[in-house]
Formats: structure tokens, C-alpha cells, sequence
């Protein structure tokens, strides 16, 4: 059975927190775009996704909260926020993801909607 | 100057409470399209957009809380809450609305993020 939009989203959200990447990338179809955040050059299929979610693997902490997740026959909207911790810099992200679905389940296009005012810098 | 996304999404999202309709279109450009839920048919141009809105006239009491704004750019996502009574009906509606603006500053595509989960009705 094709896996449900939400049941991915809540995955997604939760494996952007534990990793592995390539769990994260296991939700992508094969030739899926992401454009994160919206307006920045596009990427294309698994490598070149695999790469903006490795960057993750070198923080020393990072946690994820799921605030809202819209589901639409095969769109979903999911607004979370990642915390990730590296040294004494704490950064906090706040996007809200827009995600469109195959008929497998997998995400075949991710946009992130985020700007300055949803990216914090602090000393922790 | 031009409007400012985010000034734009609060307009808008303070018009679909108070109205009048013809304000809340004007916030969006000559040819915009609106697909509201995302996969139902698209609405091109005021006539087609006026409509949805001029729904919103029949109805006795409205608002509308904004709860986040996210804005990359001309692009912007935004969550919010529509409650609507109709005589002892109450109606909640918790979308993610997401834009693209033009250079004017005027909505040029909207796409709304809601599935069954996220409408309310109950007798008030």
C-alpha cells in the first residue's frame, strides 16, 4: 500500500531530527526537485537532495517540532521548526514545507517557504 | 512603492474577515489564478476570484486569526484560521494559504492548502 502524504510528512519532519540521511532521501521519488528555500536554484533527484540534508550530519544536536500539517490529495503543507545545536550556536528554523506526492507516496517536489525573519542565531 | 508580501498577507488575511470583496480582490494582480483547495480548478482573473470571496458576503459573522507568515522573497506561505456563522452553524477553516507576488506587489497565484481534517462545521 502507497504510503499516506501525512504519515510521510510526520516522518519527514521527524527524520530531519534522527537522520539517517538516507532514510530522509528514501522519501523522495528519484527524480524529485527541491527548492529550499523557494526562489534558490532547484535540485534535482537524489544526489543532489542528499546533499543539503548532509549538511545536518555535522551538527551535534538537532531536534524538530511539527506544528501543522494541511493535507490535500497529494499535497501537503507542514509548518515545523529545527533546532540545531553545533558548539555554543544554537540556530532555529522556522519553514513552512510544501510537498507534492507520486501515487507511491514519495515526495516528487519539496519548496520551503522561509526567510531571515524565520532564521534565528543565538549563543546557546 | 510597492506593496511588501507580508503587508499584502495581512491584508489579506484581515479582508477575509471584514471585507468589503472588491478589496480583497484588488489584491490580486488582472491574471491571477487561485486554486483553492490546491488540486480543484483553477480561477484566472477577478470575475473567477471575486466569486469564492463574494461567498464570504452571505455569511453573518467572520474572522480570522493569523497565525504565522512565512516570506522568501515574492513568495510567501501563510496559516491561518477562518471561523464563519450562518445562523447556527459555525464553520472553521484552518488553511495554508501560499502566494506569489508581482512586482507591483499584487498576488499573481494563490494555492490553498486544506483537506476534510482541516473544516470544522458545528452547531454553534
Amino acid at each position: 500500500m502507497a504510503a499516506q502524504p501525512r504519515d510521510v510528512v510526520e516522518q519527514y519532519v521527524k527524520l530531519v531530527a534522527t537522520g539517517p540521511t538516507d532514510d530522509i532521501v528514501a522519501l523522495y521519488a528519484d527524480n524529485a526537485t527541491v527548492e529550499d528555500p523557494i526562489g534558490s536554484e532547484v535540485r534535482t533527484g537524489h544526489a543532489a537532495i542528499r546533499e543539503l540534508y548532509a549538511a545536518l550530519e555535522n551538527v551535534a544536536e538537532r531536534n524538530t517540532e511539527l506544528h501543522t500539517v494541511k493535507v490535500a490529495g497529494k499535497h501537503a503543507a507542514v509548518s515545523f521548526t529545527l533546532v540545531t545545536e553545533f558548539g555554543d550556536q544554537r540556530m532555529t528554523l522556522s519553514p513552512i514545507d510544501i510537498m507534492e506526492f507520486d501515487d507511491a507516496g514519495k515526495i516528487v517536489a519539496m519548496k520551503a517557504y522561509w526567510g531571515p525573519d524565520d532564521l534565528v542565531m543565538e549563543q546557546s
